[in-house]
């Protein structure tokens, strides 16, 4: 009996979803832009999502809701397109020092391209330096970056406070969601937030398809350049099926995500407390400030690497050490780094981010399995105890 | 009973090829990057469709083939990319003046950029002028891009001819393969190809997907940053079911094209035939030099729209006018322009393309929608006989 607790790294879709985009491949399959019958029934039904979209992030209309190839796309507009169309503004980005590598590459570019890029530092538990924040922001930072929390420490950052910090200089606030989205009620006006990055699959709709919202009056510009499609932002033709599983993944994450999230968060707890009875652990990031979703843990003396590959060959249990877009690299994650761990300690890391397949009767099974991995790992170890 | 004739513009998915990418979406859902065993049997699944897209186009190996979220997306990084990549060799870029929009914008961009664009002009047929193209590329044109063919007009370029000369200058050849591929049997090798781009939709696969063939030593760079997926081309997890998808598309369009496409042209002819009788109607495009399953027209005196409109609304048949990308602007298609037609010749201007949904029976009805189609739209017009 496998238990996936990578719901960070991958998320299946949602039978529902799935039967409802379906039509969508072989019979409601036009393209938005034709002018037909066929045409006008697929723009119908980007246009439905599009306002399912609207309304799980509280944006002020569907309008401001562009349709993208996922979250990295995403990003690189409301970063680079962002940056770029304001540069008479001025020439200076930030980000946090946790950002996803899809909000910190392209500052790197832009950096290439001139502009001046600082990281925004963290405190132990991941959590942004507001006072920090503020000896930073000038009225030349035309873009901060400031996700609204983080997947692989858990972190969930004061973006209202970020937002008032930022505003109060004048200039923009870029949130990535994808970690909190259908986690955390999200509400881009309450919150203060410009651009906000989404993604499908952490709503357990298909990959592949995202969408920024663009706040009203906020100009950014494209990043690739093609048709008009989703007023010019992606040009492309839309992808209906994934597009129309979106929708139907934000509209159900609206209704159920209450109850869900309190399901989970009880089931977070119950593992934090039986894993913190190992000897050596320590969670990452904040205990109160938190995704519902997410515990995570370093162990002193043995490899993240080696936890992941034990828990799965021996226990058929998935979960993930760091982000898992770098889980290739031996780099130790910038994350964990920024919140102040050794590169030593950065290693030993374990993320389980919880989802809709997990229940509260998994968690024996799971803080066995965890117990035995890291005994097995640190009676073979030379770090550990010697 | 609808009759669809408008698959260039969309492409209803083989029911064959969404049954075998839909365990992709709930069970086989792991991301290709993570270490565990669900990650790696998703990786498998990129892998093997990654060999199934080679072998379609004869490359190489697989590792030539890069998955992107759709054609414009590929055309982005072969056009922008390779350009800014190769600049120090030269900051001459070339195109075709029929390219698709998605070729001709990242052009643009590259002028702004400070590279010298041009078009490369094309006979009445939409066939490339090869001796044109000889007195245009210089050892400083770094890249030129002519399409396979053109899906408005139907015209097939002479690709490798084009090659040759390109090559005899010593710069890169990039060719948009979207309107034939699985009509045509395309083979990089043998055409001389350096980048080719590839759609999944317009071979029955999901959208949001498309490839990159990358040449064998051919230097290029990404347009999107983030993570390092895809080579570092295409960052963002992967579309795990789109991209399974995609190879199952090419899987079966390898082995049934030369049926299929023997099929589809015999009904290309008979509709070609009968359409032609109708007054003041000209073929658009090639009459030999021509996609099997793509039949384009213009009809004097009356306008594409009003055509497209008053065919599916009293006929229930959907047919496109221009390029769908464009269908939405006023302006005349720049194809028929290219072709040397007058602006009011290049309004009235009908395009059918055929795939699997269409029979020779519907040949008949058809041609009777046309032409009754025709006639109303005349006897109402102001432009016509008078």
């Amino acid at each position: 009996m496998a238990i996936y607790m990578d719901y960070q790294s991958a998320t299946p879709v949602d039978p529902r979803i799935a039967q409802f985009a379906s039509p969508y491949l072989t019979q409601g399959f036009g393209n938005p832009s034709s002018l037909h019958s066929v045409g006008l029934a697929a723009r119908g039904a980007v246009e439905d999502a599009r306002a399912m979209v609207a309304t799980l992030i509280h944006a002020e209309d569907p309008g401001t809701i562009i349709f993208t190839a996922g979250a990295t796309e995403a990003n690189n507009i409301a970063i680079r397109g962002t940056a770029q169309r304001n540069f008479s503004k001025g020439k200076k980005v930030l980000a946090s020092a946790i950002e996803h590598i899809s909000v910190i590459n392209p500052m790197k570019d832009l950096k290439k391209a001139g502009f001046d890029f600082a990281t925004i530092p963290v405190d132990h538990e991941g959590i942004v330096n507001l006072s920090a924040l503020e000896g930073m922001v000038t009225k030349e930072t035309v873009l901060t970056s400031v996700m609204y929390a983080n997947s692989e420490i858990g972190t969930v950052e004061p973006v209202k406070e970020v937002s008032d910090v930022v505003h109060s200089k004048g200039n923009y606030l870029h949130v990535d969601a994808v970690a909190a989205e259908g986690k955390l009620d999200i509400d881009v006006q309450r919150d203060g937030i410009d651009l906000l990055t989404l993604s499908s699959n952490d709503i357990y709709g298909p990959r592949g398809v995202g969408a920024l919202y663009i706040k009203p009056g906020i100009r950014t510009q494209p990043v690739l350049v093609g048709g008009g499609q989703e007023r010019g932002f992606r040009p492309g033709t839309e992808d209906l099926y994934a597009i129309a599983g979106m929708g139907e993944a934000a509209h159900l994450a609206s209704n159920e995500m209450q109850s869900e999230q309190d399901r989970l968060r009880a089931m977070r707890d119950a593992l934090i407390g039986v894993i913190l009875k190992i000897n050596d652990s320590r969670l990452t990031g904040s205990r109160d400030r938190r995704l519902p979703t997410q515990a995570s843990f370093i162990f002193k003396g043995i490899e993240g690497e080696s936890i992941l590959l034990t828990m799965d060959a021996m226990f058929g249990i998935q979960v993930s050490t760091g982000s898992a877009c770098s889980s290739k690299t031996l780099e130790p994650s910038h994350v964990l780094l920024a919140i102040g761990l050794k590169h030593e300690e950065a290693h030993g890391s374990m993320v389980l981010t919880l989802g809709k397949g997990n229940t509260l009767e998994q968690v024996p099974a799971v803080a066995n399995a965890v117990k035995q991995t890291v005994d097995r790992l640190r009676a073979l170890s030379p770090l550990y105890g010697k």
